[in-house]
């Protein structure tokens, strides 16, 4: 096959963490589950023995459920979490709000999400009393729950103290917390703690834990710390077409990831390589950090010609309105490669001063 | 991990062809695309591959699109053809009557499926026509499409002349038709027919390919044969969280299946293995195949005690209302565990009629 | 404007309890709340009189809610008692079943309707257990409500024993009990017991008590017996178009009906008009009744040559399969007329009789 | 009945244009519409006439249904324009964004409303080719519709020139109008123009018109000026629960309302109240428009301790963050009590001002 795949320029390494492929731990893990019959829809013992690989890294005897993706993943979380005539807190950067094409609503039939603007993309126990508190009355849509994402779509990390504070203002205002976990390895790795006490611990009621961008091929997982949530959960899933019937192919990566600690090694990994290229690029002319880098990802600011110049060397990244790219680093990212990124910024950045 | 992971008696193997495993061919096809970076979201090579072995196959430029499962699949496209306020023929056996929890109605957001009582799990152009014309008023919703199995959910093949004959009555009607295609390749093994004279040169307007239960881990394809009916449908399965991020391991492995010919080969030798038991246990005092077999399932009647004995023997299978049996063979069935499947059901109905 | 409108011939008088028009009493109370301003969106006076009325009337403290109609009304009520991946048990004959074109499924974004094939259209405790109990895997939709209709679409009146033997097993199963009583007033009448007696005390969950019917424009209430499920149902209510800005409009009515006994005086006028037909025609050769007359409906089998002279001499009525003939009588059906039709039935039966 | 209705002191009415009651024209054409027996279901010849009556004033053959309210109309328009994975551009203020507790994505099953910040409440064409054109992935909704409130919901009027403008970048961006007009009679009597030319002329494809608050007691019309569009909306209505049993309720009014000319001398009426309350406040110390007074609103800015005033003569009306209160004038507003609230917020201004 490979004769007529193209090959892929190394450049677009960096465009997302979701263009790496399957890392050796998960790959071993469905290696060996794909050995004999095993009952379908999650009856198989991999799917059993996930779960539980999730409950012992939580430390705690959550509810467990596996989707194939993070739009299903968020969406029949918060859809559990509100009927159709609530509403659902964020971010103006969320993923929910900006990049999934409505599925939150779709899934709920209906709940609205209120978007909060604040200055980094984190919400704010304040940003969630004012979008709470600002209506009451039938014509709006009543908020039920919060959703955050850990870390953030610009790479921030919420800190401990900050997702107390959170819970804490839902707590008080009848509110769920929700936690969009598409990196959550990458957060855990960042803040050095435990899954535990960044989630349950810390007032998070339901958490979407990403396993694609640390190094699967598929899957998200559900999990449940208060289980009068996740009631039923097992048929919203199967009703919304995210059940597998060969469960095990969804389950058993998992045991791999977790079993070996390949999930908090792979983000780490991940985090190291963003730093690496934060550092080599710290006080670069005309070139500035956008975001904190505290995860996997670095968004810089570049005159647009820098931008250009990167582009004609190869380079493939996101971009946004204002100049920025962003540099995105996955399970597998190479550290030469990001040192040779690194030296073509520099490069361009001075190139552009030249010229200017 | 094989030390932890309880050994599954081969008995199993025939409860359901959802408990195989992943066939060598799709497996080679992920591990050549589990390599190096490239873009997410179906903008990969594997993707544009993938849908252009369907347009070989079936020798047309249909539209082609992935999604996880069957029950998203057949939801997703029926969606396509319909507005909450109309409805779906299908037979009352219809796997989206019966087994998917809902999923048409939650997709489409209330569409209605109009049940037809048939002898055999076939829909016939007299029972569409029935359900098609018996109400006009807007007080019931209006029929907008026609689904049918294929083979159905009993294991029987629709013959060209009766697909002809179904799409005729649906032009007729003003119906589109969607054929659930779980395993559809058993059905052309059955009939020794192309793909293409069994779906458009029909009359097939949509048809969903399963890849799961021919022998891939995850994955239907969703075919359309009148491009209208696609427009913004990738808008649709993205929304409804059906869109991989890491689009190539569902599409990869359709290019081993379909370039190998594996689809087939996997088809035609699950679908040997119903005829190798069933003509085993042709004859056998007391057991009596409940349906024709002409795809890869076996519905035995037989007397309860006969059942029970064969479960002590170790052999697990759906039963039904009735006293049935079945015994569904995946792309790897083993021919010789077939014989003894077969040996123990003669040995237990004689053992059955001696007690009587 | 009344010369323009063309005059209805009488006859179609008995085609429909929804093609009377207003009665005197909710006209009355309609013309008194049309003075002044008042508050909208139900903060008016009217509302607050029209629930406490509902209150007195079941002598019990239950939650009140205005829908514009019995569709809406029903459809929401069940939605309160379901999750999409729920299912809902009915009569095959069920109006939500039959003439709501989906509302259910679409209110609800999915709930399955589980029907069941009765003799006579009520539904059984066996029929219900039958239904709830046969399937208990997530791929088929989890029973979660009842719904029966009192009196029943062809108009037979569930006895107290028979709901509360319904309610018993519903309790049982851990369903809710819904009473769509869009001729409620009839059934009332027809039992000449108290709505307590036949609701709450019974173990009804929920009623829609139809307005419209009853002699009013528009307008069905929502009652709640039990608080719980009526969390945030007034933001059900608007966000699925059903609060009414000038809600007096809609409450108000209900006072003039239930302060001066109309509700129950016209219903037992319907339901004597129906008892004076069946008894006019009791005995007429060829003519026999298809179901017991119990409520404010007759419905009649007959030849249909008896058919087609009763539509010769002017009579309206709506036909079904096999030969029958409904007639249903409202609030301010004409004796006279009544006697009228009976005696043109045996007429035409006994000239039906004669060409034979 | 009056005895125990309290009576509403007269400030009460210029909070809201839903607290008056129904005109006499409205009123009687029910009056006349109740008598005899019709059809129901919008069978009876006063749907016909009304919507006749639609066509005539519009001077063209539209499609025209009645709804419930206004938040249904709207809806139901909608949703006909979208599928659930498209989105829908709307002003920050416009009335299906703020008050119908997520009504438009319900009835849509997910549809986005992509919401432009404009300094006055209007939509302009940058706006919506803003919002259009700014994403183009399936990761976000597809804009298909622009809606836009005419008056707008602080009371200024697009001018046709404006409307003509924003249809020619919706046809350019394949995007269909849909005109929220809750308020349309006062739109008209504002710009003095007819209807058509506001409408169907201007470039508007559905037009949702305002009963409620023009006079009627419930009710809005839906007119789709091209056919297609309307393809079975009149399915749509029913199963969203929009379908009267006994439209001649709402169909009669709008004969009333159009034949007599009540529709728009309403409106002018209402109108020149909000014109007459603002002559009379400019200029007052501490006391501004917050927008141009265009229709029958007239919202002002003043400090809280002139509001607190006001409300201590008697007076109700909605506030807002800032310091502004909203009069809004109905069909039948009194204008010697427009002149006594006049009167008195000059008083009160003065008052504070010597406060100070």
């Amino acid at each position: 096959m490979s004769a007529v795949v193209p090959q892929h320029s190394a450049p677009q390494q960096f465009a997302s963490d979701n263009y790496a492929g399957i890392c050796p731990e998960a790959w071993a893990a469905m290696a060996e589950a794909n050995q004999g019959y095993v009952p379908a829809y999650g009856e198989d013992p991999y799917t059993d023995r996930a779960a539980d690989a999730f409950r012992t890294l939580f430390q705690t005897k959550c509810e467990v459920f596996f989707a194939f993706n993070g739009t299903a993943a968020n969406s029949l979380a918060l859809a559990a979490l509100c009927q159709s005539y609530h509403s659902v807190i964020c971010s103006a950067s969320a993923h929910v709000e900006t990049d999934e094409c409505g599925a939150p609503e779709f899934f709920s039939n209906g709940s609205k999400l209120l978007v909060a603007q604040t200055e980094d993309g984190k919400l704010t126990p304040d940003a969630v009393r004012a979008l709470a508190t600002g209506r009451s009355d039938i014509h709006f849509p009543k908020p039920r729950a919060v959703t955050i994402t850990q870390p953030t779509e610009t790479g921030q990390v919420y800190t401990l103290a900050e997702i107390h504070a959170l819970s804490a203002v839902c707590r008080e205002l009848g509110l769920r917390l929700h936690m969009d976990g598409a990196r959550f390895a990458n957060a855990c790795a960042a803040l050095g703690c435990s899954p535990a006490d960044m989630t349950w611990r810390a007032g998070v009621d339901v958490l979407c834990f990403g396993g694609t961008k640390n190094g699967m091929a598929v899957g998200e997982a559900i999990l449940f710390f208060d289980p009068v949530l996740a009631e039923d959960f097992d048929y919203r899933c199967k009703q919304a077409g995210q059940l597998a019937s060969k469960m095990r192919y969804l389950a058993a990566p998992w045991i791999g990831m977790l079993d070996t600690g390949a999930w908090l090694t792979n983000a780490a990994h991940a985090n190291a390589c963003a730093q690496r290229l934060a550092a080599r690029v710290a006080g670069l002319p005309g070139i500035a950090p956008m975001f904190p880098v505290e995860a996997n990802a670095v968004f810089l600011s570049a005159p647009p010609a820098v931008l250009d110049a990167l582009r004609a060397r190869g380079w493939r990244f996101y971009t946004f309105i204002g100049g920025g790219a962003r540099f995105m680093f996955a399970w597998d990212a190479d550290p030469a490669r990001v040192d040779q990124l690194g030296d073509d910024i520099a490069a361009v950045a001075v190139e552009a001063l030249q010229a200017a």
